[in-house]
């Protein structure tokens, strides 16, 4: 069992570090938000006072933040964590941020000897609760070698992308796809509802055939084609609109990066803006389907 | 057994009459190519002089033809096959053609006692020589009753979409599902690969994850990733990327009789016509890929 | 002076009517709508019982109708006006229509020797009110210059696009044009005024600059820039759009019969019909600014 | 007269440089590339050893540097061009970069006293050497005022856009609009002549009519129309495709901040980013019209 430091108990980084006391580990916990921090020291955390009191003396930092410039913000820089961990100590950095980013924090950590993962998580909130998380993982095999039990307290698929930052760009490649197969999806179950057919049976014939993807599978944006699925339950829970707009602008960003050409998911981009500016980035990713139908009166 | 007039023996129809013959039903068989008469004529076919005297006599009419007016020239107008069809007679009309165009070849066929039903195929050339191929099949749900042994002989899904021209609907639909994780899967395989990830590693993270569908399972655009597919094999074989334009074509036909917003399926009818323009209409439609590398030298 | 008959007194053709009444010609007048007969018959036209009445005996026919349907409808068929027409008559076919549907109507008329002209017009109601209209025409010029005195009691703008077609293809591309740099020039617009700039100092530093176009010369899309533009109205008056999504819904239909590649007027469309699904296609085509901002609580 | 420092004397920089010396104007310049620097020289300028040394006792310091990370690299940091400015100078700070980073060169020149504006170009070199380049200024009003005349010695139209940085964010709205509108050009000149229309009959409706531009005023995108567009050199010279997907996406990067959706622009810069991985990028931005074509054998 590992002594742990765990930054950033939001809705993904809680469940998380939660997993991690139950699997036994020794943890010590930061957030700004102190609710956070209550909740996890009354099921057997210890607080730490900032980052560094937390980071010191521990075998493994675990982070968990929103975006780029948190993660840069406490990693780099000379006030920054990295300076104040000890060489050999393995870090997790599982925020989602963009690829050069990632890059950036691991080229710091390897200059002081810190062994450091860049390693998104996808699977939601849920997933985080269930420990069902999937890890794509950037760096070195052997330290995730290392990594993989604790990984394994908090997830269940544990894949190695690649090498430094190569975990962010697998999932800014995947969160693309997704995006563009569940706009793809709405705008043809939109369609095929206006000619007449009925949702589920036409949402059932794609999901058997070519038109086949994990839309289809477990998240129609179709009201009433999934029981449990957001579009079911006025597109709350799930995934943010608004959280989808922020990988895509990774994915783009980092498709700046090497001059890619990637016209679905520029589009794919925008068309989740727009949701955005119509106040709908809080609702589940699938509300994107009422952008292709009338409003209900 | 039935006496069945097949129309249309091309790349599909031929072997589609095949395994019709091989599960003993007697065929008369017509197309303008004199060669595929013969070759089914050497299976045990007769050859017909022409459509009209093709459907004399039989029990049910398979047609197998490239677009919605050569449908449309072959079942309407005075001189029409629907007008030399005895009412009662079960036609089989497996085009894929627009939705508007099969709606009005049912609207004669009901007019004239006729039992018809739309059943536009996926599955491709080996599907079709496989009997594996899938029908979306629009028209009356009795009239699919007694059509299904017949289609049980070519294909091994037998899906009804709906009422008259739901197979249609249905079948652009999935190909526009299709066309678009096609170019979303080849965006991403792109960015990840120009980011140093292995496209192997990429592709099976992406697979087991949320942007996971029938490219990332059967048919990677990138080469090499999967042994089996046109990718892998020059782009050659398949289904042509000349051939998903026309889909995505009939796909815009028919969102514009409904006022139906596609902007992912929009997109993809355009990227593919620059293909063709390009003069890549006859390689595999996952060469799309291709539009977002270097050439080789 | 000539004897003619005016087909299509809807918003267009009412006014333009009423010009060629102004500058002297006989007019017989056939509309559905008889409230729009009585009002030029009251100021010197002719009522015709039907289509036919009206042709019978003039020297030349102006039709005026709202798609490709009413003019093939109109014209073709056995019993179509173009059978009743005799030959040495011209015909100046004024609607917006495909262009493949211009060229079947111009094929039947030189068959029967009938000197047929398409010259779909732009300028919209207040051009054709002010007879300010601009014509482009397809068809032989030496026809064209029979016609030129008629056309100019309409309109100030005559251009020879080519042969059978052409006007209506010049006036497509013209109008898919339009639509793009609309978009183009409200998005501009929102991002600008995001930033801070005044939205009236930033639509004129581009009109002076290589980003000048008509929209920012006439018709700005943001309200409060032009007094007199529809934006500053309410989005009312102006060209509606919904005529905008017809327009370039003929764009992209004659773009599937040269297999052209337009990805960015097929993206203009999906988004006026997004618009139109929002219920806004009966406002001024510039209301697509809407997309790109905050609504208004 | 005044004394100037000069820095960053590329294809840009050393015609404007050229015109400030022949207006009279003492100068100090500095590029890393020395023939530049000797070139001007020659002409009477003085060599600076480097930037420090160049703002070394001058009025007034012009830079004109290829992207934002020169221009933060140059002006920002503790050892940056700023820190060795004395107070009151006039900074004119030409180069083409994000708004954001203008914003940040901005906030820190306040705060040390510095005047500053942000005064991107355009009119490309041909507009450098003549003198007739238009500035779009972001800044205090005042501080405009005072740079006027020097201005004037390079450019003839100067536009005042606003506050800190709204020179850039007015110059990436104009030129996404730009970009826009030729690749709007280019589809329907594509489409026009595949349906038979002349490409000069054509570009001449559409400039007279409502989708008149600037590209169809002065920059046509279809060889031979325009004797002196770059279209008509084999797409030579002009505005490189690779600078205008530069500001493309400059003008993403400043969407994203604003959370903007503009799906023209993003789907321009796609465009542009595929002519490049075609090994377009230094041809002239008009050679988009040959992703609509098909290649000359």
């Amino acid at each position: 069992m590992k002594k742990i430091a765990f930054i950033g108990l939001g809705n993904m980084g809680l469940p998380m570090a939660r997993n991690l006391l139950k699997a036994g580990h020794e943890l010590k916990v930061f957030d700004l938000v102190q609710a956070a921090v209550d909740e996890l020291v009354a099921e057997g955390a210890k607080a730490a006072n900032d980052a560094h009191d937390a980071v010191a003396g521990v075998d493994l930092v675990v982070s968990m933040l929103p975006a780029s410039r948190h993660v840069e913000g406490l990693y780099l820089g000379d006030d920054g964590l990295l300076a104040f961990i000890r060489a050999g100590t393995l870090v997790l950095e599982c925020s989602t941020i963009s690829p050069d980013a990632a890059r950036k924090v691991h080229a710091r950590a390897k200059a002081l000897g810190i062994d450091l993962l860049d390693a998104p998580v996808s699977g939601g909130t849920a997933g985080a609760a269930a420990g069902t998380l999937t890890f794509m993982v950037g760096g070195d095999g052997k330290t995730l070698e290392k990594a993989r039990p604790v990984l394994a307290a908090m997830g269940k698929n544990i894949f190695h992308a690649g090498p430094e930052g190569a975990g962010q760009v697998a999932k800014v490649c995947n969160n693309q796809v997704l995006a563009v197969q569940m706009i793809a999806t709405a705008e043809a179950m939109a369609l095929g509802v206006a000619n007449g057919l009925d949702p589920s049976a036409l949402a059932e014939i794609m999901r058997q055939s070519s038109g086949g993807n994990w839309v289809l599978e477990r998240y129609n944006p179709w009201p009433g084609v999934m029981a449990n699925a957001p579009a079911s339950n006025g597109y709350q829970g799930g995934f943010m609109a608004e959280l989808m707009a922020k990988d895509l602008g990774l994915a783009q960003e980092a498709a700046q990066l090497t001059q890619n050409s990637t016209p679905m998911g520029a589009l794919a981009l925008q068309l989740y803006k727009m949701l955005l500016k119509q106040g709908k980035g809080r609702q589940d990713f699938s509300v994107v389907q009422q952008l292709f139908i009338e409003p209900e009166a």
